[in-house]
């Protein structure tokens, strides 16, 4: 999953320092203005979609009156059976544990720990605003917005560097088996944003079964990049529900997912599946909330696609736009650090990021460099909570949006940014 | 507003109650399968807005991107520009003011009673889930799901009657001024449901000027019906923001609205106006949980509309299939129930509910005949906090789903409940 270059070569960076002050003069020139921020699809990611744009269709209006319901009135807290029915075998769980919601996936993970604040599980001895302390556990690099609930909500967050292969579990493992006060885990299972790893069967096994302190542990299973592949190898996502449910701990885990980044990014469906416990435990807060999600727009989604196929194929077109940018970035790294042993990044076989570590102390100089030069970066430091990366080395880097030339054009820019940095540190 | 009988005639009850039992009876072996209990849109009135079915439309394709805002993807927690000009507008507020969210008025509802919980307004004195009791003014009769959101968060409530015009504004600014532990009062000022009275400008003024002893006082002001008129007369929200300010009050009010009644309810858009204060304080939570609405059903709503006058001129549609509706819930009402004294009802001139008080202590007996022979009301007490009616004498009629025969039908079951209820009580 993983590139790494040998280490920096100081004495040629040293050599090089004048050649790359030139370089960066040259690129602020140009007066660029690209955006790698954020994990936003493109315009011709978008395209791929405008078949809904006159969807659910005024004709026949049956259509909107899918198996006797009325998707233009109240009601149906769970969603649209028909939508239910192609992401269930989509995220391999069963259809009765899948509620389709509202725009956003995000929207459905907060209210999870917001109601766990306020009321917590129904197995929490109490609310968990009530206790001491809440803890969390949040493998990095990672999602800069799961952070931000956390610290919204005043959950302290304990950092553990992700491996080679996903979530360090060993560590993690131990944490959860000693400290009652820690309640969750963000998991991103398939294409971890930002460094692309997958959590195997095994990973999954032991994440979903190891000894929790606190009764009401729970891990949350962000899928949001299930279907997101960047090559032929369509790696299924580890069945967190049924694994936690062999391992005698159904609660354990909340799966999320939406078509954020299959259809249309707000205009979107988002999903969680659960154990009928959690489930329950979640529509009962709902309800109180909400009569019911757009079912339009489940049905929108649902005449479009037709099919789980229809979804897979559908995710084989976006692949088709990202694959050429994702190689871009990889390959601009290699070529340009690789001389000087500079840097350490992914090679994602899917998602929306590459996760680029560049010279320890160099990472908020490098983002600094690059804004100067008209290439905005995700902030440094975003992938860790408070934003806070201790070794101010890791990067994220969104492909995603920008027209592959752009991509082409940053990626050469924010490689001359790393390389002056890292002139400056070592060899300066 | 409100039309009262006479007292009821014991005597003539007690005459008639063999002949209503007989007409219990005839009902009962109709087999009739009617339904009045919540106020959904009928079948006719989600037609009027089929011409969103194809919306936004393939063609052309800037449609997908007005404002040079591409509303297919993320972003703009704020909603669309053009929607929010039209409901702006519409509501009396500036648009600046105007925030166009997802798809229910009930979770922006929801979501600022439990912000307030769990982070408290900026000017609270802490969280209000750490104060030892909150509390809540509830109009009674109103609205069972502003009650659940406040028992759900474990909000105590105080029920203060309506009277005639709407709420006792002297009974509450009584309550507001004495007691710190009161922070917030419910209103909707638009034909409020279930009663349909309506909040003038006084009312409206004194409400947004009394003095309140808790410094984070809210009024959450639910303008659910502002633009269902029922007759010609399409009476104005009073102003409350703007009443708000001029008072110096300018946090005190938040006001709610959707198009869940105007197009679709479910995939409509709802609307939260407040101060610049309150909607910062709103969408700095709102910007953890949620990276932005669907602006794909924003754009929908603005092209089918074009403007506030298209609101106003679809809303008249609206009158035309829900105004006979009316007229025979209260005709059938005055022509059954008259004869004998029994009841008093409202004549709504906008909104989607007749409130009935039938003869004190056979609400629930009244519900439990109806559904005996077929007729599903609201469960008696459902208009009160805690589904506690203390004279068991209110139900919440809500004609607007069914077609016009069935109301009848219907209405005519529910008069012959109410006299032989009341016969029963009185001269059985």
């Amino acid at each position: 999953m993983t590139t790494t270059t040998s280490s920096p070569n100081a004495a040629a960076l040293a050599a090089a320092l004048p050649e790359l002050r030139e370089a960066y003069a040259a690129l602020q020139a140009k007066g660029l203005k690209l955006d790698l921020t954020r994990g936003k699809p493109s315009a011709e990611q978008l395209d791929l979609s405008n078949g809904m744009l006159a969807l659910p269709g005024t004709a026949p209006t049956q259509a909107a009156r899918a198996n006797g319901t009325d998707v233009r009135n109240y009601g149906g807290l769970d969603g649209l059976p028909e939508l239910r029915a192609i992401f269930a075998e989509l995220l391999d769980v069963p259809a009765g544990q899948l509620l389709a919601g509202g725009n956003a996936s995000l929207t459905l993970m907060y209210d999870t720990v917001a109601w766990a604040m306020l009321f917590g599980f129904p197995e929490s001895p109490a609310p968990w605003s009530r206790e001491e302390k809440v803890r969390w556990i949040c493998s990095v690099p990672g999602y800069d917005r799961h952070f931000a609930v956390c610290e919204e909500l005043g959950i302290e967050m304990i950092a553990v560097p992700m491996k080679d292969g996903g979530p360090d579990v060993a560590a993690i493992a131990e944490l959860v088996a000693g400290d009652p006060t820690i309640k969750g885990l963000w998991v991103v299972p398939t294409y971890s944003n930002p460094d692309g790893s997958i959590v195997s069967d095994d990973v999954a096994r032991a994440l979903v079964s190891m000894p929790a302190a606190a009764p009401d542990f729970r891990i949350l299973w962000d899928n949001a990049y299930a279907l997101h592949h960047l090559t032929d190898t369509e790696t299924a996502s580890a069945p967190a529900l049924r694994l936690a449910a062999e391992a005698g701990n159904p609660d354990r885990v909340l799966m999320y997912a939406s078509t954020s980044k299959i259809t249309w990014a707000g205009a979107g469906v988002a999903f969680l599946a659960a154990s009928p416990a959690n489930l329950a435990w979640y529509k009962k807060h709902l309800g109180k909330a909400s009569i019911g999600p757009d079912k339009v727009n489940h049905l929108r989604h649902a005449l479009f696609f037709g099919s789980a196929g229809g979804v897979r194929e559908h995710m084989r077109r976006h692949r088709e736009i990202l694959a050429p940018k994702f190689e871009a970035v990889t390959s601009i790294l290699a070529e340009r650090l690789g001389e000087y042993g500079v840097g350490t990044w992914t090679d994602p076989k899917g998602g929306y990021f590459v996760s680029l570590d560049v010279v320890p102390g160099t990472a908020s100089r490098v983002v600094a460099l690059a804004k100067d030069a008209g290439i905005a970066l995700t902030p440094a430091g975003a992938t860790f909570p408070y934003g806070k990366d201790p070794q101010d080395q890791n990067i994220r880097l969104a492909p995603t949006m920008p027209p592959l030339e752009e991509v082409t054009a940053a990626m050469d820019g924010v490689a001359t940014c790393v390389l002056l940095a890292a002139a400056e540190a070592l060899g300066g």
